[in-house]
């Protein structure tokens, strides 16, 4: 009889950083589920506006689909999206063209930031 | 001087259990955000149907509120809005009327397994 093997079971994983980033404490979560990556940033402790990032299927460019985002909860502002476009970009295009979720709560969302962050991402890749 | 405590941070905490839920292998993560309670149930190691569940502030008892419930992502069905609310109530109560964020992706959704969910949920209380 062959046991059941733990790494079989349907579970998610996570993982997470606290940094300073520009002098602010940054919190970086992510989780991994089979139909999404769920990543939250945050610098209030809070989950802050939630954006769905999804591979555009109406793309025309089958190699290179480009991302639509959509504000699920929170303030719905032109800079969150792009801030949304920014970090997701490389996550989505890695772990197989799967949609992510993200929780951002930024003081500071400048580009230099913004940069650092994808950094951090990276180091935290569960997909 | 006064040094700042690390507890004076702006970080979420997150708990989480694997268990046996009639059988199945069901995966619990809470996690407390300052604006909101996210717990994800997961059978199925999918982020699966993600709901808010809100005190509504249209209610007449102030004591007594009721909760209204959104599906964000994921299919809207009734049976989703009855689980999300039972799963729901106690935590926003104890939380202090906070929302909470549900993501479920349940093969077995029977009143006896939601009744075990919730006292699991009550196990990793994080707010």
């Amino acid at each position: 009889m062959i046991e059941k093997m733990p790494s079989a079971e349907p579970t998610v994983s996570s993982k997470q950083v606290i940094k300073e980033i520009n002098g602010i404490t940054t919190q970086i979560v992510c989780t991994e589920f089979s139909n999404y990556i769920f990543i939250v940033l945050s610098q209030y402790g809070k989950m802050g506006t939630l954006i769905s990032v999804r591979p555009d299927t109406q793309s025309n460019d089958i190699n290179n689909p480009g991302l639509s985002t959509k504000v699920m909860l929170g303030k719905d502002e032109p800079m969150t999206h792009v801030c949304a476009k920014h970090l997701a970009t490389a996550v989505t295009q890695e772990s197989g063209n799967r949609p992510v979720l993200l929780g951002l709560s930024l003081k500071d969302s400048s580009i230099d930031s913004i940069n650092q962050m994808k950094e951090i991402i990276h180091s935290c890749k569960v997909w």
